[in-house]
């Protein structure tokens, strides 16, 4: 690696690909159950892909603070466990047709199957880290878990309202930024980190995270359902306000917190358009605002990285903002 | 006390009262969430009754072995919590109406909540437990659920099918006698006691629980609906055969092979009724079989508690399978 700042997914992809080649192998053999509908759910679900970014922030963080053990995969293959039961409760929850451009397991396998496959994960999830023999560890996962079914919990009850920034900011804490956190505090926890590192550390992901859903929410908004690869605006389609959303309801007129109220409702596009929207929140600044919160906690993101000593590892944790930022999809 | 055998409920739940008041206070603190929801559904739940046996199994268990502490009204409440989330995810995957006599939590709260409640209580389970700060009591806990959870779904794919007594036998050991095990195991876990007597207790709550189950499908066969509460035959109703319809179709004539797999297809008695059914099992002596069987569990489960030291708690537990075999609803 060059000592100068890390430029590309490319170069980080490289520092990290054998260790994720490690993670991929370990997921596909955690995943295994004696019974056969479990393993051919988790299978479908893992073979699905999704970016790895949970199990990359866990590997940079863990070898950024000088961790070299079996530890970061096994905890890496933990993370993403996590997160792929919670995206099969999810599909259940949402009725998706849908997940990452495929039918989503429970179209397939009907929803009480992947109510128990959900299940076995996050069982399977707690006992591959209960091998750690670290109580810390499991403190982290299952206070996590907790954050995030309370969040959808929440979520439910927000559908089709509007909500104040603060509460978008505790729902998206709970569903991404969560996870980014515990992440990043689990590879301090394998190096045996201080808890001043750890707490920065914990700061980075939850930062991080917060960076990565508004930008989601954003693009949700803005880009087409080609780079989407699924319907543009399914937030308010599903009577979710999102960032910039809010920001229009708050600083709008009367006419535009009519016209996001009534989408809200509906949730269908049938009243006010798609366009009708989009132009409300340009006339408002408010995707202009909603990256300036994103770029704000991308910089927050990469402040807290001051502990570490420099390394390569380092150096691509400071590029991951940036990333997250400039993302398309 | 009386130095004698003891002969009633009532005693037992005397030797108990003041530890069971405890594990309900500790439920009910334990079960509380941020998220009402969260809060409402659990409390719906454990309001909802239940006789508390795996509670007391641990209870009986721990006093039995000479321990005294706090643990033993955590992990009590922990027990309860996850057979409770059991219940929650089981009644969805049923699409049951009813639980103990009143609306299932799923026709309340619908099945999105109810997935997350009770993911949210496995969770909660486990992180009372962790308190306990065991890892063979967590590698207890999070290796039941899975098995439970595994059985759950094995159950799934064999609705409406003829199975063979070791698939019954393996059925029940995941919804039932897994529990009681664990929860006896635990109260060894607690007393510190040698591996020996932790296998002994274990085979006492296996047992145990193999019986309980046994007649609990005998009961759903012979009962009538105001004993149960529910629909008499309800398991053949949901297309599962249990001990005695497995004993009739390996043992009865052709014909009585025949009426029972058409009600196990058809889900209902519209062309074999619920009183031929009865009379086939009790020409097969199947019912008779089906008990017999219990009493050599129970039988087990009473010699294993010779490795006990004599105790008004050691002679409880070997009532208690008497009670479980004599037991109407």
């Amino acid at each position: 690696m060059s000592t100068l700042a890390i430029a590309t997914a490319k170069e980080v992809f490289d520092l990290l690909r054998d260790d994720l080649s490690a993670i991929e192998r370990e997921f596909s053999n955690d995943a295994v159950s004696s019974v056969a509908a479990i393993t051919d759910i988790s299978d479908y679900l893992r073979e699905g892909g999704g970016k790895r970014i949970r199990p990359s922030l866990l590997l940079l963080s863990a070898k950024a603070q000088g961790y070299s053990g079996h530890g970061m995969i096994r905890l890496g293959s933990v993370v993403e466990m996590i997160h792929t039961a919670t995206l099969v409760h999810d599909d259940i929850i949402d009725a998706a047709d849908t997940r990452r451009g495929r039918p989503s397991a429970n179209t397939t396998w009907g929803n009480a199957k992947c109510v128990l496959a959900g299940d076995w994960l996050y069982m399977q999830a707690f006992r591959v880290a209960l091998d750690e023999r670290n109580f810390k560890v499991l403190d982290l996962l299952i206070g996590l878990t907790q954050q995030m079914v309370e969040g959808e919990l929440l979520q439910m009850e927000k559908l089709g309202h509007s909500i104040i920034e603060e509460e978008y900011n505790d729902l998206i804490y709970r569903k991404t930024a969560c996870l980014f956190e515990v992440s990043m505090r689990l590879g301090s926890e394998l190096a045996g980190a201080t808890e001043e590192v750890e707490e920065q550390m914990g700061e980075y992901g939850h930062s991080l995270g917060m960076a990565f859903q508004i930008v989601d929410d954003v693009l949700d908004l803005t880009a087409t359902e080609e780079v989407l690869g699924k319907p543009v605006a399914s937030d308010l389609r599903e009577g979710k306000a999102t960032l910039a959303v809010i920001h229009s309801l708050e600083n709008g007129t009367d006419a535009d917190r009519k016209a996001i109220e009534m989408v809200l409702t509906d949730q269908n596009f049938s009243r006010v358009t798609h366009a009708e929207i989009v132009s409300i929140l340009t006339r408002n600044g408010s995707v202009d605002h909603a990256m300036g919160v994103a770029m704000r906690y991308a910089e927050t993101a990469r402040g807290a990285l001051s502990v570490l000593p420099e390394s390569e590892f380092k150096r691509a944790l400071l590029w991951v903002p940036d990333f997250v930022l400039a993302r398309e999809k």
